[in-house]
């Protein structure tokens, strides 16, 4: 990990690969799933990198201000912002690495996998977890994050929360879909992971590290999947324990 | 289209590949959605075939009785049942035309579409229109339809058909993230169609020959979606008149 006065003395002189990663309080708790989505891409395709970790309130300074969203990839002369535009940067500029997408129709569809996670996953994590997001920032940026979304939201963030069963279930039951899938094939891109898994991944890794929160069964093939990608690339995901 | 007389003067003896697919009363209406979306993968192969239409009852004499569910496609001496296998069959074997996986994570990817085209978009097809497809089957399939169905439903047919407007918008919900994916490209497999888009495909195919009930607004991005699909390989999924 780097700190902004490493960035400088090394800037531009063809260090590694950087990712600006979002944090909290603590810096070696990196949660953003679109951050995480990323660390498992780099390690997929066997590259080495550092991270930069960045409150939400100093996202908007990363590369004098490149863009507002984390994250943000360095590699060499190339930035690149969004998580999705950085698979393609990644898989475009590393051929020789494991394929993200394996070609433009799983490019595709791991559009489509994003899109399903955002509306599925995200809403549900935000659901269950936003309180337990705003108790792990630091003080400049809890003061940011209640004012933004509760603005989004239109009320307070305590009210945002709820764990009903009904809830919860109606969410397991959003998942049937990966279960089938994972009934036939051990990763939702068939026999080895892909970057639509990084995509998944990401949602659950997310509440995995900001929430005590467990809504599905260990038994469930959803979490035995997550459990599969926590192992990958010498436990990646792992590096981080759980909330 | 053949007869089954046909094929019994004719098989075996290197002739073109059969497709065997449901049909109603009327053997010009293929509605079968996973019938289309083998009309379809074949189109896209560039590849010639004849069909041969088959009533519910009659699925299991189809080839000697090599399988209960249609499609069963015979190519040669092959017979292949089962559309994501015929699928894999037809890019396996005929690696030269368009690709409808172009490759593991997109083979993958689409088995994942499968699994949620089957419990998003065919439970809510046979909810608004069950009745309509009992409408144009034969008398013999019609008993058959009614007494399988009624077993599985644990209701009448008549029972499980409902349209209410929450339903309605419920479904339509779903289809959040098919629209936003094609927000920002043409199909649900990239630049071009691929297998999920024919998967998809099918069953709003299957909605538009059996039924009258629009769900969809003409300007949903999902139905200028399926009108590019209609519009495919010569307008195939044009040949059979919208219900």
């Amino acid at each position: 990990m780097l700190s902004r006065f490493d960035i400088m003395e090394q800037g531009g002189n063809g260090m590694s690969i950087l990712l600006y990663e979002l944090v909290g309080q603590d810096e070696t708790r990196p949660f953003s799933p679109h951050c995480w989505k990323i660390r498992l891409a780099l390690r997929h395709k066997g590259l080495d990198f550092q991270t930069v970790p960045v409150p939400f309130t100093s996202v908007r300074h990363i590369e004098n201000g490149f863009d507002r969203t984390v994250p943000v990839l360095r590699d060499g002369k190339d930035v690149v912002q969004d998580s999705f535009a950085i698979a393609e940067y990644l898989e475009a500029n590393y051929p020789d690495g494991r394929p993200l997408f394996g070609g433009e129709i799983g490019r595709g569809l791991a559009r489509l996998v994003e899109s399903w996670s955002q509306r599925t996953l995200h809403p549900f994590v935000t659901s269950v977890a936003l309180m337990d997001i705003y108790s792990l920032l630091d003080e400049a940026d809890k003061e940011h994050f209640r004012r933004t979304r509760e603005a989004f939201f239109g009320m307070k963030l305590e009210e945002v929360v709820h764990r009903d069963p009904t809830h919860v279930e109606a969410f397991s039951q959003a998942l049937n879909p990966l279960r089938a899938t994972l009934k036939i094939q051990p990763y939702l891109s068939g026999r080895e992971p892909g970057f639509a898994d990084h995509i998944v991944f990401g949602a659950f890794q997310w509440l995995r590290v900001v929430s005590p929160f467990h809504p599905l069964k260990p038994d469930d093939r959803v979490m035995e999947w997550f459990e599969r990608c926590l192992d990958l690339y010498d436990g990646e995901g792992r590096r981080v324990a759980a909330a």
